[in-house]
């Protein structure tokens, strides 16, 4: 399965066979303070510099959330969009928990953009997928609902399969429809990844559709993140996850050799090509 | 399963359960010219010292092998292994082709040793099984034969069955054979580590036995070795691999990663411990 995601100039194509195609995380202040005082104050400037700097590390996509309370996103999030689009030629996935400022990102955004994200709310997916079917846009379909994010992983596939009739229902075209299981830290729950894991093999054995997951949640409070991000992309991607949101500064080497064990790189090329590129 | 194995002083559990018990592959002088010429000139000092790295590092387990043509292992291997019992406790793999020089070097191990191997060549079974048997060994199953190493899976997985069938007809209990299904470079053939994983899924749905891989041969050729081992070592852990020969300095950390997100580490204890130690 293909979802085609596009800037003015450039098209993504995420696909089912891979390769996997990296959404970079970074533009979100949670948890960043010098990028939460600089948009606090009005300041795009940080946000153009890491866009750049996801791009040049081998982000294909970049994901934009500017989510602070203090901050008023239905303002902001079409501002950061239109900085990024003017640093960067890459597609954006506008990211908020926010419609309205989804509404207003989607105004200034040109292309065919992934929506970040829907849910299985009754209140998410009646407010989101029209946005969705309205701009002919992707949207990611976050495997939690009313009841929170589901300890298992039947209740989290449970909530995927909603999510895609619903927008199919809507007219929204099923590649178009992204699916997160969602990772929780393995620091607290030892069973957290498995679930995860499971609930992304049965995703993909029963609905098909591209997935990605805020792989990093993995190792939150956990000493040498990197480490444990990077295993846990090499068995999420081999499970079926195929557009990961990371940094893709830090872990794409270990992307790059996963596809290159999964089959998905001939004669090596792509990984031979990004080692050289950090040797520069 | 367990495989139990054990030095003069310590037992090590091989369990399919996990975690995963690392077996150290440093001690080898295949492409390593320092080590070589040590054992060229009689000195085993580099022996020793690779010895106590590598359980420093974390190696369960110590691989011994003296295979140079230039060598008679049949008198050096038992000096090897006497060295490396000397320099530290842990249990060791008696490592050659040559049975004559396994046969020698089970003369002087003190415990219950992993001979390293049989593989499924006629010539290979009939000489080496019955010191397995003998000397009340575990062994690893090399799955290849005359034929060379299967180019697919299902060949693989027919030579570890023959393996375990021809042990168990000689009284060696299943448990005691612990099953190799060769890990060949992605750099020459992008399917090289599929198939690998694929007959390491096989063998332990159908055999059930603890499996070992000398995984960084799936990089041979190729630049940044760690991340590709790392990647891959993942993969072979979440298929079934359950003690891979490795170099404990090098991947530890993505091993103990892995046993965390597979669950086999509740509250981290042993991840953050060898983090902890990392950094003193």
């Amino acid at each position: 399965m293909k979802t085609r995601v596009a800037s003015a100039v450039k098209e993504v194509v995420i696909s089912t066979d891979g390769p996997t195609v990296l959404i970079g995380e970074r533009i979100n202040p949670t948890g960043k303070k010098k990028l939460a005082a600089a948009l606090l104050a009005g300041d795009l400037d940080m946000v153009r510099r890491e866009a750049v700097v996801q791009v040049q590390a081998g982000a294909d996509i970049l994901d934009v959330n500017v989510g602070l309370a203090e901050l008023d996103e239905v303002a902001l999030l079409p501002q950061a969009v239109q900085a990024v689009m003017e640093a960067v030629d890459v597609p954006l996935c506008l990211d908020s928990h926010n419609p309205k400022a989804l509404a207003a990102a989607l105004q200034v955004y040109r292309g065919k953009p992934i929506i970040n994200s829907v849910n299985g709310q009754e209140e998410s997916l009646r407010e989101v997928l029209p946005l969705v079917k309205e701009y002919g846009a992707a949207v990611i379909g976050l495997t939690m609902d009313d009841a929170g994010i589901p300890k298992d992983a039947a209740r989290r596939v449970a909530i995927a399969h909603k999510i895609v009739e619903r927008a199919e229902a809507l007219g929204i075209p099923r590649e178009d429809v992204i699916i997160d299981c969602l990772a929780l830290t393995v620091a607290t729950d030892s069973q957290a990844a498995l679930v995860t894991l499971e609930a992304v093999r049965r995703v993909k054995e029963e609905l098909g559709v591209n997935q990605t997951l805020g792989a990093s949640n993995i190792s939150f409070g956990l000493p040498d993140r990197d480490i444990l991000n990077s295993a846990f992309l090499a068995l999420a991607i081999a499970a079926g996850v195929t557009c990961p949101t990371v940094d893709a500064a830090k872990v794409r080497p270990a992307i790059l050799a996963t596809d290159l064990l999964l089959g998905r790189d001939e004669y090596a090329m792509r990984y031979i090509r990004a080692y050289r590129q950090r040797q520069q």
